[in-house]
C-alpha cells in the first residue's frame, strides 16, 4: 500500500499546488487509485519566513507545529515542505513531531553531488541566503555556493515578492533582461548549476524563458524523493 | 479572519490541484498570508464513483466519509468536492458531519440560470449521467438538459478514462475532431451552454481547442462560489 504524503503548504499557495501537481505527473499511474494520497494543510496563517529570521518578524513555527501534528494526526506517513526559506525552522518542528520529514535541501546537495557539481550559484530569498541553509548542506557535500551580487539579490527579492507573489505573470512586465545577465553573470563566475531555490522563482524562470537544464528546481527535485518515499514508481524520462 | 476551505479531493488528483490552483488564482491576494487557508485531503483510496453508481462496484461512501470528518476535525469551515460524479453521495455525507458542504451541481445550475440559459448539455461520465444528478438539478431551475448520443458518450467516456486520467495530454493523440463534431451537434440540437462536468473534461477541451464562452467549466463555479464563501475577495474579472 503506497504512503500518504503529508504537505505543509501555503508559503505560497501557488508553490504548495505546484508540488501537488509535480508529484502527480511524476507518479506512473494508469488510474486515481494508483495515485499516492496526500494531505496538504495549506496553512496560509504561516508567517513569513524570511521576515522572522532576518528582521524580528512572527514566529512561524507555532504555525508550522500546528500543520505538522494535524497532518501526523490525519494518517500522514511522512512530511515534506515545499518552501525553502521553512527548512531553517525544521529541526524544531522534527523535535515535536514522531514521522519523519524529506529535508528539499539535503535531498537537493545530494542530487547534485551525485552529477559531479562542484560550484552550484544559489537563488533564494534574503532569508534563505543569509540563514545559510544552503551553505552548509552544499559545502557537507563538497560543493561551493556562490551568490549574486548585494543589487542583483535585491531585484531576485522583487521578482518574488513584487511580481510572483502578487500574482503577475506576464513576462512583459517582469525584468527579463536584468535576470538574464544575474543568470550569465553566476555562470562567468563559475556556477555549474543554478539552485532555484525558492519555490516561486522556477515559475518566474520558466515565465522568463530563462529555465534550461542548468537550473536545477528543488521542488522537483524533492517531489521525486517524495513519490520513491511513497512506495511509487516514477514515470520514464524523470530528470530526478 | 478567513474561512478554512476543506477539500475531499483525489477524485481524479489533477482535478483536486486544479481546483486548489483556480482558487488561489481567484482569491485578490497580495501576499501568502492573504489567500486563504486551505485543508486538501486527496484520498486517491476513493473508489471509482461511476463503478459504484452503475456496475455495483466498491461503495465510495466510507472513504469519502472518513475524508469528511478527517478535514471537520482538522478545522476547515466547508467542505467542496472536486468531483461531479462524487455528489451523487453526498447527501449521505452531510447527514454524518456538522460542516456544510457547497454543492457543485447546485452552484452550476444557479449560474446559468442567472445567465439566461433554457437548454444546456450535459457532457459527463456514465455515472454522472445516468444518476439523473444534473438533470434534476436542472430541471428544478427551469432548464431542459440534453445528453450526447450513446456513441458519442462512448467517446467522452474515453476521453476521460483513456487519455485524460490516463496522462495523457499530447493534443495529437486526443480524438479532436471527433469532439468538434459531438459540441457542434449538441449546438444544432439547442444547447446554449456546455455543462463540461465532469472534472477531466476542461483539461480536456483546452488541449483539444475546444473551450470557448459557451462552455461552463463546474469546478471553477465551485471555486469561485468558495472564495466568496471563505470570505475574500474575487480578482476583478472572474466569470463566475
Amino acid at each position: 500500500m503506497l504512503k500518504t504524503i503529508g504537505i505543509i503548504g501555503g508559503m505560497g499557495p501557488a508553490a504548495t499546488a505546484d508540488l501537488m501537481l509535480k508529484i502527480i505527473e511524476m507518479t506512473d499511474a494508469q488510474s486515481d487509485q494508483e495515485h499516492i494520497p496526500m494531505l496538504i494543510d495549506s496553512n496560509t496563517r504561516i508567517p513569513d519566513r524570511t521576515q522572522a529570521i532576518l528582521h524580528g518578524g512572527e514566529d512561524p513555527v507555532p504555525e508550522m507545529l500546528l500543520s505538522a501534528k494535524k497532518l501526523e494526526a490525519g494518517g500522514a506517513d511522512f512530511i515534506i515542505i515545499p518552501c525553502n526559506t521553512a527548512h531553517y525552522f525544521i529541526g524544531e518542528l522534527e523535535k515535536e513531531v514522531s514521522i519523519k520529514f524529506l529535508n528539499m535541501p539535503v535531498e537537493t546537495a545530494g542530487l547534485i553531488k551525485a552529477r559531479g557539481v562542484k560550484c552550484a550559484a544559489v537563488l533564494a530569498t534574503d532569508g534563505t541566503c543569509q540563514s545559510g541553509l544552503y551553505d552548509r548542506v552544499l559545502r557537507a557535500n563538497g560543493i561551493e555556493p556562490i551568490y549574486p551580487y548585494p543589487d542583483q539579490q535585491a531585484l531576485i527579492m522583487s521578482v518574488i515578492y513584487d511580481y510572483i507573489k502578487k500574482g503577475i505573470t506576464d513576462p512583459s512586465e517582469l525584468p527579463c533582461s536584468e535576470m538574464q545577465r544575474i543568470r550569465d553573470d553566476l555562470e562567468d563566475r563559475g556556477a555549474e548549476a543554478l539552485l532555484l531555490a525558492c519555490t516561486e522563482l522556477p515559475l518566474a524562470f520558466r515565465i522568463m524563458d530563462l529555465y534550461d537544464d542548468s537550473c536545477v528546481d528543488p521542488t522537483e527535485v524533492l517531489a521525486a524523493a517524495a513519490v520513491r518515499e511513497a512506495g511509487a514508481t516514477l514515470r520514464p524520462g524523470i530528470r530526478y
